[in-house]
């Protein structure tokens, strides 16, 4: 298949801009883009995130360095990732872009990007089509899931004529003062340009999508491409905020189709007895200990999700497994109102930030099902963001599947009678009242929205690589069990 | 020497309690710490850090797992830290402690503390005592900068007498549900109990200070051992604000003497041609180039600082600098007012955070001098806060210098009227207006306050390790170039 290589003919043919021409232009650009980063940060609804990519040897750094000379620089940050350490090689393709994303109002150059392993793909021979579709698939995916949570995604594509490229390195290393410029993947480069150009025209018409739009640089001509850039980079910042029609819906949009009511099967009546319960916890707590001093668990990632209703036990039952955990190998992480530097991205970034590293157990009580449970029944989220949520989710969930890391979920269910006896308990305890709000009293007024929201979540984010486990926890003692039995069993599956 | 052990005695003695004795006080103990740990998170004016060593098998795990359920575990984190990975061994001894300090109102407790390297130390035959004091003295000094900028430390030691450790190994060994309990250093240190326990003695008694005092724990007996967590953890909490005398001050408090003036004595004549200096600026920016991309530089990490009169043109130098670099070594990190993350806990916690990796470069525009410039000017901090932070400065940057990670300080200086020059001259242009604020005129009629906190501050922070490189800048090429330059002298001698 030869690609449509008809975008970087503008650019092929190395237009220039001359001085006189140019020193206009740059000082109307440059106040203009203080004005717009200004009214960006002043009003911080989304931040700005620009992958620079291109043909090597095409300037891409200098110009990146001018943009901070442009613009103000304090408010921008330039994120540069090399080929993946060790460490980054055991999580997700888009892990470390996720952990750097930049604030609402502010602007980050990504250099290195996700884009790095896709021209990888693309310059093989024979070229790996399934392998291609389907890292081009999740890239259009994790673009289109930040930018429609604030993240305006802008690519760069840097690009000259094959003469131009050769003209420019010759230019660099004759001069003793610039040849470290020159690296030796640059003449690789000039002697490959044919195929390079190729993978790069492939990978514009897989990845244009209009949430995230590829603009061509040229760069033949040091001015021009600077001058294109910043033009590139205000037409940015001047975007408004996009209608949701713009930014798209989900491949597979998942709307709650309310029919199905997972929670309406499970068994209230399961109990265990003391002496049973003692003797069982003995039992699993024992081997799940073995389990993690293994040697087998010390490249396995471990995630534990809680959900389930207010007082249904979340915090004990987590309490069981910890005791029989490492203190140096878990973190527990509880999930409430988001900080300022998390309200400031994504809604998925504080989970991703908290993966953890091999030999490691992320335990989060309460987690992103937020967005489809409280959020949806408080209206925290628009019905757009909590209904996209389904499949963003599912994504997520399958990127940590890809890369063999254990996700198991629980809903710990509870009757409402039984959620009633626990709150007035709780109010009763000296110790336990502070666990009892108003809030509490809120929430369960509203127990057939909660209900409902928990049915759609579970049926329509039961997958295959991550389904949810939903236990009865009207009998604590029984909960604690089939949680820990699970969790053990799972384990055993896996380390095997 | 034989260590004092007195205060081992009552541990050892081994004392219990009855389950009718400790019902009511755990009542008691549990309502209380719940209260005082809301009253923390209410008014957060300090965290708490929890320290827990103390003789293996002794139960310090099973009993921080209790002070999860007594207390609101939302607002506890346990950080446990096993022997330093490849990439903490680049660090400061602290760098990982540092990067976890709680915020204020929350708590914290720590596992596999600093005291796990000075215990190592001490346990060892002959001693090393150069070793063994200096390293007190750098934990004294680290608890003593912690406690009083916000972290009240609180340090237990688990303690018990050599007959009931070896009891409750064996029982614990006894039962399959439990044997998973004991590892093998357990049994390790019933052998070697003596030499442990006198190792602890001497360890105390070093580190027991004012603000910082070891607590023993009895631990033969769980509920014991529980009760007297319980309360000390309690008496720590509704301890109030200590004044200043009791936090004590650094043991060589520097306060500016007033007398000398180092930036009297800059030339600011100094100049350099176009021609010069662009000459100059190419043969250092290449030879720049050359070494951060060098083989020896893989293991070097350089931190570079600036600080310097408003207008100075730290930016444009610290872009000099940049360019030469690779975008995926380094880090510029300008520093403007704190977060709520960073203002919730010691000033130096955000420099901490972003110390470079071996290979890797951060630059601070301004940085944790603004603790003795522009806080002590505005008065943001207290005379107190700003008079012993030379000393804190001082012991900060020594660990750098003992960590091999070179920290090259930059103070740019203009005169009065170069400064207005260019303050009227950004005012005029569309694209540098916005660097010039209202703020900037107010400081620069606090100029002779500045001036004096800058004579201290390099008179006060001029060590052997960090000197401070005063340059010249009313000239910028000339300050540019000094810049480059010293920066390669720095590096040729480091990598040689």
């Amino acid at each position: 298949m030869t690609p449509d290589t008809t975008r970087f003919e503008e650019a092929e043919r190395d237009p220039d801009i001359s001085k006189e021409q140019a020193r206009p232009l740059i000082t109307e650009l440059r106040s203009e883009l203080l004005k717009a980063q200004y009214a960006r940060l002043e009003n911080p609804q989304r931040s700005l995130l620009i992958v620079v990519a291109g043909i090597d040897g095409a300037g891409k750094g200098a110009t990146v360095n001018l943009i901070h000379e442009w613009m103000d620089s304090r408010h921008i940050r330039t994120l540069a990732f090399g080929p993946p350490t060790d460490e980054e090689t055991r999580f997700p393709l888009f892990w470390r872009y996720w952990k750097h994303l930049p604030a609402k109002g502010r602007t980050g150059i990504v250099f290195g990007s996700w884009y790095a392993p896709l021209m990888q793909l693309l310059s093989e021979k024979p070229p790996k089509q399934a392998d291609i579709e389907r890292l081009a698939a999740s890239i259009r995916d994790f673009e289109a899931l930040i930018s429609r949570d604030g993240v305006q995604v802008l690519k760069l594509w840097y690009h000259l004529s094959r003469d131009a490229q050769k003209r420019r390195i010759a230019k660099l290393e004759s001069d003793p003062d610039t040849a470290w410029m020159v690296q030796p993947q640059d003449h690789l480069v000039a002697r490959s340009f044919k195929r390079i150009r190729e993978a790069a025209a492939h990978m514009l018409a897989l990845t244009d999508t209009p949430q995230a739009p590829w603009t061509v640089i040229p760069s033949a001509d040091d001015r021009m491409r600077n001058v294109a850039t910043g033009q590139a980079i205000l037409s940015a910042l001047r975007e408004p905020m996009p209608s949701a029609a713009r930014l798209g819906t989900p491949a597979r949009p998942a709307l709650p189709r309310g029919g199905r009511r997972p929670l309406s099967r499970v068994d209230y009546s399961a109990s265990l007895s003391e002496n049973e319960y003692d003797d069982q916890l003995a039992h699993w707590r024992g081997r799940l200990a073995r389990q993690v001093r293994s040697k087998a668990f010390a490249r396995q990632q471990l995630v534990l999700l809680f959900e389930g209703n207010d007082a249904a036990g979340k915090g004990s039952t987590i309490r069981r497994i910890t005791h029989a955990l490492d203190a140096r190998q878990f973190c527990a992480v509880p999930i409430s109102a988001p900080t300022d530097e998390e309200r400031a991205r994504p809604y998925l970034w504080r989970f991703w930030r908290a993966l953890p590293a091999p030999g490691n157990i992320t335990i989060f009580d309460r987690s992103w099902y937020g967005r489809v449970l409280v959020e949806r029944v408080e209206r925290f989220a628009k019905p757009a963001e909590w209904q996209r949520a389904y499949e963003e989710i599912n994504q997520f969930e399958q990127q940590l599947a890809e890369n063999n890391i254990l996700l198991i979920k629980f809903w710990l269910a509870i009757t409402k009678d039984v959620q009633l006896e626990r709150f007035r308990a709780r109010e009763r305890s000296p110790f336990k009242s502070f666990k009892i709000t108003e809030e509490d009293w809120r929430n369960r007024a509203k127990w057939s929205a909660y209900t409902r929201a928990a049915n759609d979540m579970i049926d329509l984010t039961s997958t295959r690589h991550a389904p949810w486990h939903v236990v009865s926890a009207n009998d604590k003692r029984h909960a604690r069990i089939t949680v820990l039995e699970t969790v053990v069993k799972a384990l055993d599956e896996r380390l095997a």
